[in-house]
């Protein structure tokens, strides 16, 4: 039987034609929204802060604005009092319930932030308190690890980074639904996709790799192969990677590396692909393009979608190893150990 | 023979009287550059991006300024030009010499940023572009990784903190040095050092976890088991360990658990590692007194400092740890395989 994950992952074309469709009209709100907005703070946790990621890189290449993202414990800890004038927070979350994150909006908000929500949960405490929510149209989802409710994060912070200003054509987004359809397609029917698996099932730990505007892709796959593969995934940036914990690469340790194709960084990337072979061990590159497939050692897919939006569609191959590899673990894809729908990490 | 790892490590309470020594006079000219400076922008790689993670949640905990992380790609890959009037842009770096670093800093300026430079490279193009250098005084350190120059930058960090207005008590930095002299003997001297190295020489993964203040030594410590030991480590909050990767941690996958006493995001630093081994897993706790080595599996003594400085001790016991668990491993720890002292990340 297929697992729920795996029905999730075919869900998201119709679940983001269901959120472009609802966002994209309210552009005009956001542009509002963005004359008394000098920076952006993004307020997350888990796969939300990976779409945070995104949204920092969008914001901060095409908008001209600084972004960053929040620690929630200078709010709710140290209970610090932070200028926030002029600051746009944008608060993610898939339930919208997190506490942490509820207190921390209404934190900047007292700081003098003004708030827009980004959140599946319609009617939740989070889209409730914000100035602005932007509903995601998942539906409902209930694998514990995010698929869906990720990828319209992503298409939500789009829309956001179109109202602030980035210089996109927003004709990009209705693209998207297709091509990720296309790309389920294309992955399953890989060759590949099966021997990726394979390796990664005979390895304890493996490093995730991309930069810019696809970094928060490859975090969020590290993310999903700790929570659902129970794998030693350490997601870095290849700058840092290169930095130093390039040492850990090695014949028992792969990379996975991400690329968009038409991105200043591919050539880093690809790169990076060639010298971990280089040093003996395996790479597998997802996207790219044939750029970063010649210099891995097996590849899968990536979007042909602009650098912009292609990160809506750069995770759906990883998703789709997540699921296979869990079941190959022996692990159900849909209820790993020791997590709940709703996260609360507080004391 | 001890190696060089080893006698640097030792080299850090005279390293450090020097640094404070020569840094704590110019805190009136750090207060003049912060009248300025509405927020702080930290731009740094490696152990250096580690200290700017210390930096950041001390600013923004003590000083009710807004504090963030530069993403290098921004300014020298996608080259957008963000506003950055009233920004202080921090550039770390130990050579400073990394081309990304000195070139992110440039950028910042011509955005509008003011400059302070972090850097034990005396004379270098860094020290000499930025408006304020503040250098530390390490000396020269032989072995790759960074032990006397990263706690060094702490040190000038902790004095810009103080400079920016933190409510701190400055003579609280003068005692560091003697405590870590201490420290380093207790540490030497505990029974549970060889046990946990023993223990760690034995998995290939690891997840290090702390929260607020402390977040940056277990980056740190991640990133050093990483260079050094070659071993899997994963460098996360608490709050995001919560969040979805505790799957990860079992009986293959112990946690380093890193808290300072008195903190207040002690008591769920010290919940952490009663989950942690509720699970079944190893937890080695370093600092945070009898609370967190109390729902611990062997800890490891602690810096007896205030909050604001414990990060400069907090980091020596897993320094010891790595040095020692690199030698079991059969590693010389002062010349990992694949790196070398200045690191350039380009293309």
């Amino acid at each position: 039987m297929p697992s729920r994950m795996r029905h999730e992952i075919g869900e998201q074309p119709e679940a983001l034609r269901r959120t472009i469709g609802s966002l994209l009209p309210r552009i005009g709100e956001l542009e509002k929204l963005a004359a008394g907005a000098r920076q952006v703070l993004f307020v997350a946790r888990g796969s939300s802060d990976n779409a945070a990621v995104y949204g920092r890189y969008l914001v901060e290449s095409r908008t001209g604005r600084l972004a960053s993202l929040a620690a929630p414990s200078v709010a709710t800890t140290y209970r610090s009092r932070i200028d926030l004038d002029g600051v746009l927070a944008v608060a993610i979350s898939q339930s919208g319930r997190t506490e942490e994150i509820v207190e921390t909006m209404a934190w900047a908000r007292d700081c003098g932030a003004r708030t827009v929500a980004v959140t599946n949960g319609h009617g939740s405490p989070l889209a409730e308190a914000a100035d602005v929510a932007l509903l995601t149209e998942a539906g409902e989802e209930l694998a514990v690890p995010a698929t869906k409710t990720y990828t319209t994060q992503l298409a939500a912070l789009a829309v956001l980074g179109a109202g602030l200003g980035a210089d996109v054509d927003t004709a990009d987004l209705a693209r998207v639904p297709d091509e990720i359809e296309r790309l389920i397609e294309a992955t399953e029917a890989a060759e590949e996709l099966p021997l990726i698996v394979a390796e990664l099932a005979r390895v304890q730990g493996v490093v995730v790799s991309a930069r810019g505007l696809a970094f928060g892709t490859a975090l969020e796959l590290a993310l999903k192969l700790k929570e659902a593969c129970y794998l030693h995934a350490m997601g870095l940036s290849y700058a840092d990677l290169l930095h130093g914990p390039i040492a850990v690469v090695d014949e028992r340790t792969p990379a996975i590396v991400l690329g968009a194709a038409g991105s200043p960084v591919l050539a880093g990337t690809a790169a990076l692909a060639a010298r971990v072979t280089e040093a003996g061990a395996r790479a597998y590159g997802i996207g790219g393009g044939p750029a970063l497939a010649g210099s891995s050692s097996l590849a899968l897919p990536g979007p042909a979608l602009p650098e912009w939006t292609a990160p809506l569609g750069l995770i759906v191959p990883g998703q789709l190893v997540v699921e296979r590899l869990a079941r190959a673990l022996g692990i159900n894809p849909d209820v790993p150990r020791g997590l709940n729908k709703v996260t609360q990490t507080g004391v």
